[in-house]
């Protein structure tokens, strides 16, 4: 089979959003679901949905892309010949077994090494945000994180504490040690409310690919900075380390935070 | 003026509701708007918002119970005749700051010392909880705790491990540690959460009368015992340590550990 022929990132963005779109009824029906209306299987709802979830958007892909890579987090990878579809069902795992509506399905499409296109979906918020080069979007408003430069001013956030051991809780106990307020528990969610100004830093470590790669093309293009702890780009071989700021002076100073 | 004849607690909760309803446009035009448009002195849009709700409800329940006693997070004690209003406008401020939905709207309702009627609202999700005696729901629904019975199974919720210090912070510790999972970042939802059986149990020290009287109608009515540290009721002078289970069996375990 011939490849296909080159696509233009709006119409990967279209594409994705009827993968968002195709997921969030999935994930509404195994929300807040008692464990033995799931299954009979010692398996709890959120195992369920991400794979049905995975499942779906996969057979979605192969039928419109039959060459393209895909990666998810349940069923691992399919090689292809150059674009990677890169997915996690359901990111959120504990938000989700817990009733809170912070989980959020992550899609991102890779030329290469290089997320381009990203989408941040909430299905039980209902919110959305997608990112492609040069337009953030939070629904169909544009998006554009904060002007915030300084750590002392920044609201910081974090998924959970226990994300961190060894000397990387050193290094993230410096570095919040001088942020404005913190706030814990965001999952996905707090990188959309990143990209919109209504928060100014994340660090992360122990992230996988699929937990990292559709937020960065949302938060560059919202005017944000998204590296590993080291200052890098974030590939599909990084290290699970996520520093994401509102602008390039605050990132500057986080980085610095962190290395000390 | 004569005092007000007795009231049914369906009676208190239909207007309890009515004041949560008011609260509503008032919690959402400030939330998620930029500083520069709530205000021209230098107050957060969550102060704003706070004091707005907390005078609209003042006026409106002097209105109906002239001779009923208010105590609210902004503006302080109004001495009645014996029930008393207690009102938080907005709980969770660092939720309401950073663009999270999980901020709520607390109304309790006391007849002396025990609080008789309480609502969780959350203006962002369109979610509420209400709680009287043998009474708890979730929206028109039935509430019910969980049947956990054992730390070992249980989900635990706390809004931040920056809310313990010194002794606490090590009790705290020891109790998570035999939890199953933990999870960050909840302030009253956790406790919406709880009477629905999504999560089974709550720790929190450093909270207000007005953050902790709604919620003891609500976890009560459901199923779930809510207390101090020290096993006793919450009261208008209780120390502002909480400890939520959703089965008495839970709570004892959880009380122990706190205690070791």
């Amino acid at each position: 089979m011939a490849p296909s022929a080159p696509l233009a990132p709006e119409d990967i963005l279209a594409f994705a959003a009827d993968l968002a779109d195709a997921a969030r009824p999935l994930a509404l029906a195994y929300f807040r679901t008692p464990l033995d209306i799931v299954s009979k299987a010692d398996e709890s709802p959120v195992t369920v949905a991400d794979r049905a979830i995975e499942a779906h958007l996969r057979g979605l892909i192969e039928a419109r892309f039959p060459d393209h890579g895909i990666f998810g987090e349940e069923m691992g990878v399919k090689p292809g010949s150059g674009p990677v579809w890169v997915i996690d069902p359901i990111d959120g795992t504990k938000s989700f077994v817990t009733g809170l509506p912070l989980f959020g399905t992550l899609i991102a499409y890779l030329d290469g090494e290089t997320p381009l296109v990203g989408v941040i979906d909430m299905p039980a918020l209902g919110e959305r945000w997608t990112g492609l080069p040069g337009e953030a979007r939070f629904g169909h408003a544009p998006a554009r994180t904060s002007a915030c430069q300084r750590l002392s001013d920044a609201r910081f956030f974090t998924t959970s504490p226990e994300g961190f051991s060894g000397a990387d809780e050193a290094r993230y106990r410096r570095l919040i040690a001088r942020t404005a307020l913190r706030r814990f528990g965001g999952d996905c969610y707090a990188y959309g409310l990143l990209a919109s100004g209504h928060c100014d830093l994340i660090a992360e470590a122990g992230l996988q690919p699929y937990d990292m790669m559709a937020l960065v093309p949302v938060i560059r293009a919202a005017g944000g900075v998204i590296t590993d702890w080291a200052g890098a780009d974030l590939t599909l071989t990084s290290d699970g380390r996520v520093l994401a700021a509102a602008t390039p002076e605050l990132h500057r100073e986080a980085l610095a935070a962190l290395r000390d």
